[in-house]
């Protein structure tokens, strides 16, 4: 309580990031003496409006977590202030997961009611983790989600504009601001100005001027000239501090005397398609950045009225997904043990489908283009390529993890596969996702033994 | 790069949770030895859709970031790989913040255009904070205000109901869910189910349990013998996972076979207005927790229809202030030293005004209640108490933060000054502020020398 706190959890506090009645339940399991081994689902009811997919991302950080779970002296110490007893805080200081996860890699597209995570083991591990992971794994696929609609639009009606978070600022918090670049990055962006998320994940960093410098000196011709003689060619001068078309001439005629070729301009305010026509007029081939109220729909909107730009800085709308800032990732109990054998279960709450059982989620191609998908009983025969991959078996990794390059590779080729009506950016058609014979039979005998 | 990542910052990375190009731009600064004093202003240009105010919050975070702002070694590695010079190295290497902070009490109401955050400092150092400043105010501040919304509901329709927040699962990232916590305590909250925001900030804890919990028996009454054996009045029992009037009774028969007095029984989903009132006929006095889509319209709703709850549970609504995620921050360099004083500067973007100068916010009072803000230049001699408070001068701290029990207590007794107009969850009157007479001729006459 006393240590300044940027909001951040450490690895000392990791394991409290969680529900008190996930340990409630934790320790009513332990000292029941009920324990049976349980699969959860996690996976999402609705896809957010105007989604016709999203991008699984987060299932690096949500494995990092699982295998970093460790309940040392300052958690123990709370808890037992908080009234556990001593027999389930010993139990907490030996935690260790011993499990089973399986995931849908990160970069896949996914759809409502498919688990993007299934995680196996003793009701009382696998409780712990709901919290956690449905945080890790939501956020990231949201903004995966928003970022990959910005880059298919560019892909569509574009010619390969570049594509910067610029949201840090405006994040909810400094985590997601790190997780946005990182999510953006997977969803297609080519950068971040984060400079920590540079850091800790291997993103190209990016940056320009601010309204700051040019206001900083006496006239902005002053500005532009301090700046171009500290970075030459590289530099990009903001040009809208005072009248923009005025602020693009400043800029030529300070390059053509210091006999240097801008990388850019960038345009943050005003009628920005106007205006991106009018500044290629003074400085014809210069790349312009454009920033300012960007997503995926400005984009649209920025092409469709004949705007002029190499780059956009998407902000405010990437990092809180501004249209849909919300996914409601479930975590649900979905199998348990019972007399020796895993049997699946459901709950029944008004107007709120789970369907019960350890699931295989099958996906189908032709021509090279996603057909539909299948979600069946995991062990239901069914055709097309299994999206659930086994990550932790016995509590030990069984797969690598692919790096944050390969992972983005790997999100632009399936979103390229899925037709395109489903990735419209408005009302995109419904993607088919069918339920398997075997899952739809048993989800009608529970809810028969069940009403 | 390899270590795990949470997508938290730490200590050692603190300092690159900035832009590019604020790092770019302190540079520049340093290599032209151009490092006047400059003035930022941290403000939002517009309230949030449906808020007639905002809630600063966030401010004990800002000053701790600012505190433990060190270029260690990690930092400087990367820095010098994105090619930063060494001289420049060298000065982050030995920076410390020696300038002046000053801001709005958190818990106060705070309106667009007024300051919450004034920095002062050699531009250099105070160009640096940018990014983090806002995160750190913005998101807090948001969440605050959605906080203090849902209390103000319960003040006037309501009967006192307890408040809990249940978002963490929901937030945008571990730091959101932690913040979120801290932010709607602040806004009136009573407590978090996340136990890392009750260890971090001492927040008081709260849980049920999950539908887990009973589909992990074979029927629900074994669920609920289970839990009431193990934490007897204590026990909160989840009626709603197959029908909810019907587990409201088998609720009442366990309680009434253990003789034990239920803590109270929670709702999460349906109709929970009429479900509520047809669980009173079940179980009569027992206090019924209402959970499932909870936000200020959904509190004012069952109000209005009868329901009956002696508590609620909003979560994604209230983490990721769903109805309207953004806030816009902005920190705008607002005067800069030349010639040895301190000008007022400005920007003219289009659409945008930046009120030029240091500011003063002043608040009258009429009978109680606040009557009306003017902001005016710093030096400017007006009416009303100053809301911008010293927090730091000459890089010292010169006045406590409060601790988290008097925020909360300043921001109810603050909500209850401001006039109830202003307080309409749709449609609020705007409350007025004023322009202080100096701070316009300012503003008039730098807009003539600029255009």
């Amino acid at each position: 309580m006393s240590e300044p706190t940027f909001g951040f959890v450490s690895a000392e506090t990791l394991p409290l990031f969680t529900d008190l009645y996930e340990l409630r339940m934790m320790q009513a399991y332990a000292n029941r003496d009920h324990n049976p081994r349980a699969t959860f689902s996690l996976f999402v009811r609705d896809l957010p409006p105007n989604r016709g997919y999203m991008v699984a991302a987060g299932l690096e950080q949500a494995i990092h977590y699982v295998e970093s779970l460790s309940f040392e002296d300052r958690a123990l110490e709370y808890l037992a202030e908080q009234g556990f007893d001593d027999a389930f805080l010993e139990r907490l200081a030996a935690f260790e997961f011993t499990g089973e996860i399986r995931g849908v890699p990160e970069g896949t597209p996914v759809f409502a009611n498919e688990p993007l995570l299934e995680v196996t083991a003793p009701i009382l591990q696998a409780q712990l983790l709901e919290t956690a992971l449905i945080n890790q794994i939501g956020y990231q696929s949201l903004i995966a989600t928003k970022a990959s609609r910005m880059r298919d639009v560019i892909d569509r009606d574009g010619d390969g504009q570049r594509l910067i978070d610029f949201g840090s600022r405006r994040a909810h918090g400094t985590d997601a601001g790190m997780k946005a670049a990182r999510a953006a990055y997977i969803g297609g962006f080519d950068g971040t100005s984060n400079v920590a998320a540079g850091e800790a994940f291997g993103i190209p960093v990016s940056g320009t001027m601010a309204h700051s410098w040019v206001q900083s000196f006496e006239r902005e011709r002053d500005a532009f000239e301090a700046f171009v003689a500290e970075y030459g060619d590289e530099s990009v001068l903001l040009i809208d501090t005072y009248e923009t078309v005025g602020g693009a001439r400043i800029a030529r005629e300070v390059a053509d005397a210091a006999d240097v070729d801008l990388r850019g301009v960038r345009l943050d305010s005003g009628d920005l398609p106007a205006l991106s026509k009018a500044v290629d007029e003074v400085v014809p081939g210069v790349d312009q950045f454009i920033s300012s109220g960007i997503d995926e729909y400005a984009i649209r909107a920025f092409f469709d009225r004949g705007g002029v730009g190499a780059g956009f800085g998407p902000g405010t709308a990437l990092v809180t997904s501004a249209d849909a800032p919300k996914v409601e990732g479930v975590y649900k109990l979905v199998a348990v043990e019972r007399d020796g054998e895993m049997q699946p279960t459901m709950k029944l709450s008004a107007g709120k489908v789970t369907y019960p059982g350890s699931k295989t989620v099958r996906r189908t191609e032709s021509d090279g283009q996603y057909a539909g998908d299948i979600v069946g009983l995991r062990d239901e025969s069914l055709p097309g390529s299994e999206q659930l991959v086994p990550v932790i078996e016995d509590g030990k990794r069984v797969s690598e993890l692919p790096d944050l390059d390969r992972i983005r590779d790997t999100a632009t080729a399936k979103r390229r596969m899925l037709p395109v009506e489903h990735r419209r950016i408005d009302d995109p058609d419904p993607y088919p996702v069918q339920i398997g014979e075997k899952l739809r039979q048993e989800t009608d005998r529970l809810r028969r033994t069940l009403e």
